[in-house]
């Protein structure tokens, strides 16, 4: 079985990456996080495809479910006090577990709840996207204020997690758009070998799978792993895993969320930074084949057209890196090697001017 | 200046307790907790009085005041949600501070504010009740649900807590019961000479001034500070803080909160817990002598007659310590020294029966 160990302050866990894990879950939870009752919150579109033979593989049988509807419309208050009151309801207690199964959103959601439920009870995750991958590792988990996307959370690390790559083969391209930036942002900051193979393997999003898929998303929850056991509460080098994100946050902020996947968002937002690595180091970081790559796996690289220059900024300035009107922006000094960096209002306009066309 | 130092695993802070410290908060304030941006979470209350006094200590500009209403009923999702945007209008970063000024109340939701946003930011609280004194110690920050106190929340440790006995000499009777007999709990559980003191220097609960107020609120702060610091996590003897707390939620709970106060609740509870000790360990801890000093204070020992037996254990078996249908109760072994044991619903049922007079 393929494992990553991710090692935190508090605690110690694996991410579990196995095809077909998924038919084994329930007895694997049971082993590794047992407890007395289970509530198991799951995304709606999950449910119907999966629920039922989920819940076959537990021996154990108050596993309570919770249904979730689709979409990062969930990451609000009004789900977050819902399912704390059915936590209530099915009397969990502080030896109960939580699995959420589903994607980032679920996982966000269901950790923020178990992360305060009685202040804190145990949860596993059980990802179901490509993005969750991403989220899945790092114990951040949040919900989002209406203005503020992931405003209001805290770390909160699970016991385990259970990633089955054949739930990817039904994913809709866009989803994998989304998930496959992260991988390659996680290359592009922390390792130039695996952006190589990633490079020559990679030739179109719909033909990665198998032993391929399972090593990709493995090296990057790796890499990831390395990071953030590094720095748990991202006071420092964990900073850098927001390559790409400051203008893709922006992005999904101003167009909506939901109307751009995130990863989709941080892709441009990672052209860019790529574009303002190679001018502000005065280095070629082969930005040009990149971006070229990118579109030729059906990404859009530029900053849509609809959006303005000083809304942007305007969102970059409400980061949560942000402080006192600099803000600390990601960038590469080589490829595989990142650095964050201070970069003032001015200079973002300049370069955002530049990068959508000179007007 | 008095000073109680709390050491937690993330972090050491002082309990300040002064008279007229309220005069230099902002200075003291800004010199322990530096921030660009403060944001006064601040009872209504405490608001008329005390509000415009409060902000002419600081030199610091930019203090943005969120007045929020008084009583157990604001530890709601709703005001959670209102203040956590109110964080974000006043555009509060990671290195801001949240300042809570008021009781209980205001200190465990602008706790659980500040350690949510952005995934925890500073907080500092100066407390207005003396109940507050014993809240303002151990980090533990919480809203309620609808059916269940203090069930969302989780462990947020402030950077100062600034106490001003002062403040008390305004408070109801009523407020004194409540705070009181969290200090009384303290000397039960851990300090048979500070039970001693209390017994002989408090014969009224509106004669309590001065020195004698300072040490009383100096000593029950320092044993709380040293259970804590023992076990942050209540994953052990900490569970002690809870002696006469497990009959008192239940009766909170069903009496509706406000309706008692959660101090005179409490001591009902303890009343409770100190007859179950002396039968169920065959000890005399003088229990009808403590009640009678109870009773001579203006406290109610009795379970209120309203409330049924079947109701009250099944708030107690919601109890966050409830496992699997047996309460792990805070007992006295001798006056001064609590133990935790095992109580199954059926010994409760029949020292609740005696207690409420046998029908």
């Amino acid at each position: 079985m393929m494992k990553v160990n991710v090692c935190t302050d508090k605690k110690t866990y694996d991410v579990v990456i196995e095809q077909g894990v998924l038919n084994q879950a329930g007895s694997i939870i049971e082993k590794v996080a047992p407890a007395s009752r289970y509530m198991l919150i799951v995304d709606e579109q999950v449910a119907t495809h999966y629920l039922e033979s989920f819940l076959q593989t537990f021996t154990q049988t108050a596993v309570h479910v919770s249904v979730v509807p689709s979409g990062e419309q969930s990451k609000s208050f009004a789900q977050y006090e819902r399912l704390l009151n059915d936590c209530f309801e099915y009397q969990l207690d502080r030896s109960s577990v939580i699995i959420a199964f589903g994607g980032g959103v679920i996982g966000d959601l269901a950790g923020f709840v178990a992360g305060t439920y009685m202040r804190g009870i145990s949860f596993v995750q059980v990802p179901t996207t490509l993005l969750a991958h991403d989220s899945s590792v790092g114990g951040k988990v949040a919900i989002n204020l209406e203005k503020g996307k992931n405003m209001v959370g805290l770390f909160h690390q699970p016991e385990l997690v259970l990633y089955d790559p054949q739930l990817l083969q039904t994913l809709p391209e866009k989803e994998w758009r989304s998930g496959f930036a992260e991988i390659v942002k996680m290359a592009f900051i922390a390792d130039r070998d695996f952006l190589t193979w990633l490079e020559e393997e990679v030739d179109s999003l719909t033909s990665i799978e198998g032993e391929s898929l399972v090593r990709m998303i493995e090296r990057a929850v790796a890499l990831k792993a390395r990071i953030v056991q590094q720095d748990e509460q991202e006071l420092g080098i964990r900073g850098m895993l927001n390559f790409g994100h400051t203008l893709g946050h922006a992005i999904e902020a101003e167009l909506g969320y939901g109307a751009v996947t995130h990863g989709e968002a941080v892709l441009i937002g990672m052209a860019f930074a790529l574009k303002l690595s190679e001018r502000k180091h005065n280095i070629d970081l082969a930005s040009d084949r990149y971006i070229a790559w990118f579109q030729s796996l059906g990404y859009t690289v530029q900053i849509p057209s609809s959006l303005e220059i000083t809304d942007l900024l305007s969102q970059m300035m409400k980061d949560k890196k942000a402080r006192h009107g600099t803000l600390h922006y990601v960038l590469l000094s080589a490829l595989g090697k990142a650095t964050i960096e201070p970069i003032t209002a001015e200079e973002l306009v300049a370069e955002l001017t530049v990068e959508k066309g000179g007007h």
